[in-house]
This record gives C-alpha cells, structure tokens and sequence, in this order.
C-alpha cells in the first residue's frame, strides 16, 4: 500500500532516508570478500576465475570454454521471436541516432602571438561491459551500454555476463551481437570485473568498464577505479513523478509499478498537487498490484520505498525533486515544458502525458543507464563521453613564451619549484 | 643518475613498473584509517573534524574559527608581491579563457511524429576544491580547480587547505579569492574530504569534491565516490618526452627535472631517436641537479623513476608513448603536429621546442589536474564537465507511443517486467 504524506517536513524526512537506502561508502559486509577476489584474479588470473565461476555459478569452465562461441550466437538467434529481434533492432537504431547527435569535436585556436591551444577527442581503445545474469539480465542493458562504445568508436568491445548452472539468455547474446559487441565471456561477479580490470590469460584487460550489477559488482567496479574507468556505481532504480489535476491516475500508478517491479528497493514516489489524485493513484496501484506476476517482490518496493505526497504547489514539488534528484522524473501536468524550467537535477525526464518511462528504458534513444541515489546532483546519463577522452594542446612560439616569463618566474617562486623556472628561463634567454 | 635503455622489452617493462608504481586499489594499509575518520565525521561532524585537525595539524580550532575570514585574505593580499598578483591574474584570465570554449550547450529534435529529445546541461549546485598545505600547497592548483567550477555556474564554491600550526599560504588564499572561491575552511585530510562530502554542523556538504592530496586524502575522495562526485584520483605526476635530434638537451633535461622535483615519486621519461642526445640529457641532468634547492626528494625520483629510452623510431616512439598513456607529454621534434596524429592517449600535449611543460602548469589555459598513472586511457583533464551534468529530456505523443507500442511490448515481455508493458499499453489502447 502507498503511504500518502501532506506535511512537507515530514516529505523531506522520507525523501532523504529514501535517497540514503543504499550508498557504497556505508557497505563494508562484502567488501572484503570482493578485495579477496579482485587479488585472486590479479594474481591468479583464469585459474582463479575459473574457481570462482565454479563456485558461484555453479558451472565448470576451462580456459577454452570461458568465451561464448560464435555457434551459441547462432543458436540464440533462433530462440528468440521474430518480433522480438525486430525490437531490438529498432531500439539498437533508436539508440544509436540519440547517442550521434552532438559528437565531441576535436577544436583548435590560434593567437597572433603563436600560441595555439585546442582539445583532441579520442576513443578509449577497449571496453568491457558487465550484463547481469538471472533476474535482471535484459536485453536493453546490452544495448544501452554497447552502442554509446560503438559510437564512441571503441576498437575493441567485450561483454561479460554470467550464466548460472549454464542457463545464457538468448536475447542477450542476440541484442550483444545487433549492437557489436565482439567477445562475450560467460563469467560475472566480483571475478568478472576483475578480469576486465587486470586481465587473464584469455580475457584480456580493457580501459573502461561499464554496466550495472549487484553489490558485489558495484563494489567491485569502485575498488578497480583508478586502474580502469567505470562508467558509475549503481544503485537501485528509482522514478519519481510530478502529477497535477491533468494525470491519469491509472497511468501514474503503472508508472509506479513499472519502477517498484524492478527490485525490491526501486523506489517510487508521486508528488501530486492534487490530493483526489494521490487517493485514486493509492487505490490503482493496489488493484494493478493484484495477481501482478511479480507480486511480492513489487508489493516491497512500494511499502518501503514507494510514497505519495500532497504539495501546495508545482514549486514546491520542483524543489522536492530538485532534492531527490530522481534518476527518472515524470512531468505528468498540463504544462511540463514550463515546469521544467524549474527542475535543475534529474537523470531522464518525461515530459507529458503520453511518455511512461518505459518508452526511454527501451528504445526512445537517450540512455537508460542513470544517476541514482542522488548522483544525479553531480552525475549525467551514460553517454558516448563515457567511452572518450581527451586531451589538451599546446604550443607556444618563443616570443609567446618570452611574453609569460616574467609571469611564470613569480609563479614557480611562490611555489618553490626551480626547475620549473629553469624550464622556461633557459629558453628565452638564449 | 637517469638511466638509459635501448632495449624494447626492457623499455616496456620499467615503463609499466612505472605506471604501475601506485594504485589505489592496491593501497590497503591506510585504508581502514580513512574509513574511521570518515565513519567519525559523518557521525559527529565538528566535533570529530576538530578532533583531527587538532590531532594531524596540531591546530586547535572552534566551529567559529574554522573558516578563514575576510581580514585574513585582506592580510594575505598585503602579503603577495605585486609581481605575483598580476600573474595570479593572468592564470586566471587565461585559464577563464580556455574553459570557456565550447561549453556545453542543450539542445532539442522535433520529429514529425511527435517525438522531442534532447539534451539539457546544469552547473552543479556546491563545488568543494582540496588544496593541500605543506610542501605541495599552490596557489595555481586553486586557479586549476576553481575557475571550471566558476566558469560552469557552480553557485557555491568552498575550498577547504589544512594551515599546520597554523602556517597558512598567503599566495593561496588570494588565488582562492582571485578565483571566485567563497568559503574557505583550515582543514585537510581525510577529515577534510569527509565534511565535504558529508557536511557537519558548521559546513555544508557539496554535491562535487575536485582537487589533489596525499594518501589519505585520495583514498577518502574514493571512499565518499557515489555519495558525492569526484574529480579523479591523482596520482604522483610524471612526463613523458619525444625528442628526436632536433631537441635541445639542456631543455629536455631542464623539463625531466621540472617534473622530478614535485614528488620522489614524480616520473620522468625521455624517449629519444637520437642515443647522442640521450647521453647529453644524462648529463646535463647531473649538472642541474647539482646545488638544486630539493636536490635530494629530486635524485629519488630521478633513480627511481627517471628513464631515457632510446628508440628505433618516432613511431616506436608514439607506441611506447601510447601504452604507458602519461599525464604530460612533450613532442620535442622537428614535426610535433605530424607526430601528435600517432598518439592516441596524453592527458596534456605540449608541441614544438619552446613549450615546456610549466607553460601549462601555470598559466596557458588548459587545465593542469590531468589523469596520471595510465588514467589517460579513459581520462580526460579536469575541466567545466567536472562541475556540470546533463539530463536528457524525452517526449512522445500518443500517436509516436502507439507507432512503438509492439515493440515495446515485445521487449517487456522478454524481459518479464510486465508493468512496463502496461505503462504503455493502458494509454495506447483507450
């Protein structure tokens, strides 16, 4: 059942404790687990990976068998629907479009005096993307984290999911090969990332690996960084939606449902200024709750992280979100366009009545790999920019240089650095 | 003494023994101390950053006299040379001036059917920068880190500087001012790093922490990453320099040393086409060490960590170059532009023969906190997207909803998240 709030103090309360559910900074349980693992690999490489596969997912491997071949490509292919391939075709396209718009560009100035300065844009030459096996292994997360590398221009595009007791999921494998994914490993877990992050004798290392997973996954992913780049740490899923006398009841609550169905901690919070709609969207959920396939699972989600507030105003619920940070907001009022000048953090936003989440978790185009757990104050979507770099130039003629010297001499002065100075000196005094 | 290799595999190894000298994930003895610090402060704010302040920094400090105040910078500003002001003032402007370039810009695409995306960029609300005190405490770190956060429309910009035994540097608390910093508190360390991220009674946490620190410090920013955003994890700093036999090796050997005298653990590393310039750089090497004013911090690094290599080619050279991916790179050959098209991984490149690494240091614009110990993989300098984030903005109508409702359907189905489904199918279908 979802609780409905009217005292805005008592709103912020539930919206931070809803916010802090889950932070890596407060999870020490596994982490020593994770550090064991993460040394094994690096130590032991594929023997170690090996031993841990076969612990965990129940699945005796050897060094030959660790890649999945290109014959269970094949065989995927002909698991999966004709419908369903032509989806995730369609998302494959969907995404790729959004993810071209707006490239990095390399840029170069030049200053009379012969300075001249620019930025250069490169791909990162290898990638390596984690898709969770069992509940949470979804087709969409493939395509969502292979085709910004694509686009990017990575030369070399790895996968590595796991595949409990020898269970693959076609759709998976199907969505990896549409969206270009060059190697994919039947391994996950802590050892997973170890192996993209330090490289075995079969897998070798990548630059950035990205891609959601459990606590163990995300703990990992935060010791390597530093030694590969991650694209973020994922939390639990959340959406939080702005509704005004215009929603749909029905609509906001499968709304809701569509976030709480995900893992027992999605969070799903409506924030209405109308008071009889937070009372048909509390009497909806319960009933599209009723014989929902994920009953007890999605039944969680709602009774400890699902919430509805009653705002004075669409101000007010702009800042409560602004707060929140909501890695997905839902702007379900008359005008969201104006609303959304008041919003200054959010992950995604859906703007009007007609664009439930689900349609940008799929196959609108931007990515659906976003801040949680407030990283949205500080953090963007996953984007091409993920799997980029760049670097500075710079180039200075000797009478551009002659002109800072002075400048610089005070500089490395103050800081005590004399080669610095020498550096310069020694070159326009020539 | 800088030693010089001439063979490749050997050239190879020391390069990634270097690279490899310090890394986070393998840095665990300190580990557990940060953690407490950090429990302590979130738990006890003030009090706990007092505790440690007055433990570390042998200051004792009330919540009143945490924050430096504006008669102090007043008295800082009496105690800068008026040389040093002005070229305060001239980094400022310049790096102002190069972050300002092609800033992110939002922008939107109608489709026919009634399909709006785009992209829509916000500063960060709270921005914290860590200067260290001590013997790294630069005034041009603050200009490094400050003006992208000022530049991006960071509306509240704290810098917190541990003043051991209250010894505070003048220079770096008028670039503080200079560069648009607000508040500024006399606290360091991992303590430092946990109000921030945080905040306790007296400082308000911030949403992104950017800056440089010893140890400790980097492994609390990695600690608190997820909870706030982070800049990078910086390790010691090391160039790389190509030089073939057009290079001067008294500039060369002035340049390896600008970078060995930060850090005994600073990395200096020259490969050259030209054995005869190596041996010049080996001596002119020992002839400005001698009398150096950290003539012995200098040596260490230069021992431990100083290397020329030479090598068969320029595209030997550039591939080298690439694997060990440096934070500074110098192209000190006839052609640089001609040579800059093999490199694909720096974090700065400085080109040509009058543009020695402190140019960019200091005061050329381009940002001097780049990614070190091979980060340049997948690492770019700091710049305005270290205080910036998107969101992406998704809109459909009915009719662009019901044109993808199948396939939608499809991929819910495969993915067993039947409210997403729903989502879309209960407004498609009335």
């Amino acid at each position: 059942m979802l609780r409905t709030l009217y005292k805005i103090s008592e709103a912020q309360a539930e919206l931070q404790r809803i916010c802090d559910r889950i932070h890596t900074d407060q999870v020490v349980e596994q982490e020593a687990t994770v550090r064991e693992i993460l040394n094994a690999i690096r130590q032991s490489g594929d023997e170690a990976l090996l031993h841990y596969t076969a612990k965990f997912d129940e699945q005796t491997l050897t060094p030959q068998t660790l890649r999945i071949s290109g014959a269970e490509i094949d065989t995927a292919y002909q698991q999966v629907s004709g419908d369903l391939l032509q989806a995730i075709r369609l998302a494959c396209k969907n995404v790729k479009a959004f993810h071209q718009q707006r490239l990095p560009k390399n840029w170069v100035t030049f200053e009379e005096n012969g300075v001249v300065l620019g930025k250069r844009y490169t791909p990162v030459a290898n990638a390596g993307i984690y898709v969770p096996g069992g509940r949470a292994s979804y087709p969409s997360t493939v395509i969502m984290n292979a085709i910004p590398a694509q686009v990017a221009g990575v030369e070399r595009l790895v996968m590595v999911t796991p595949t409990p007791k020898g269970h693959t999921n076609p759709a998976v494998l199907v969505a990896a090969q549409e969206a270009g994914v060059q190697e994919i490993y039947r391994v996950g877990g802590a050892q997973a990332i170890g192996a993209l992050a330090y490289g075995t004798e079969t897998i070798p290392k990548v630059d950035v690996i990205s891609g959601p997973g459990n606590v163990y996954v995300t703990l990992a992913k935060k010791q390597v960084y530093g030694t590969v780049g991650i694209d973020s740490l994922a939390g639990p899923s959340e959406v939080l939606i702005i509704a005004d006398h215009t929603a749909n009841p029905v609509h906001v609550a499968a709304d809701l449902l569509a976030q709480a169905e995900h893992d027992p901690m999605a969070a799903a919070i409506l924030l209405t200024t109308d008071s009889k709609l937070a009372d048909k969207v509390v009497v909806e959920v319960d009933r599209q709750l009723a014989g929902h396939p994920r009953q007890i699972l999605t039944e969680k989600a709602i009774a400890h992280y699902g919430i509805a507030i009653v705002v004075e105003s669409l101000e007010e619920a702009a800042q409560l979100s602004n707060q929140f940070a909501p890695e997905h907001l839902e702007l379900e009022v008359e005008d969201p366009w104006a609303l959304l000048e008041k919003i200054t953090q959010a992950g995604a936003i859906f703007l009007g009545h007609d664009t439930p989440e689900a349609v940008g978790d799929y196959l609108a185009g931007p990515n659906h790999t976003l801040p949680t757990s407030g990283a949205a104050r500080y953090a963007s979507p996953l984007s091409t920019e993920t799997f980029m770099k760049h670097s500075s130039l710079i180039q200075y003629s000797k009478s551009a240089l002659l002109n800072v010297a002075g400048a610089i001499d005070a500089l490395t002065n103050a800081e005590g650095l004399p080669s610095h100075g020498d550096s310069v000196r020694l070159r326009v005094e020539e």
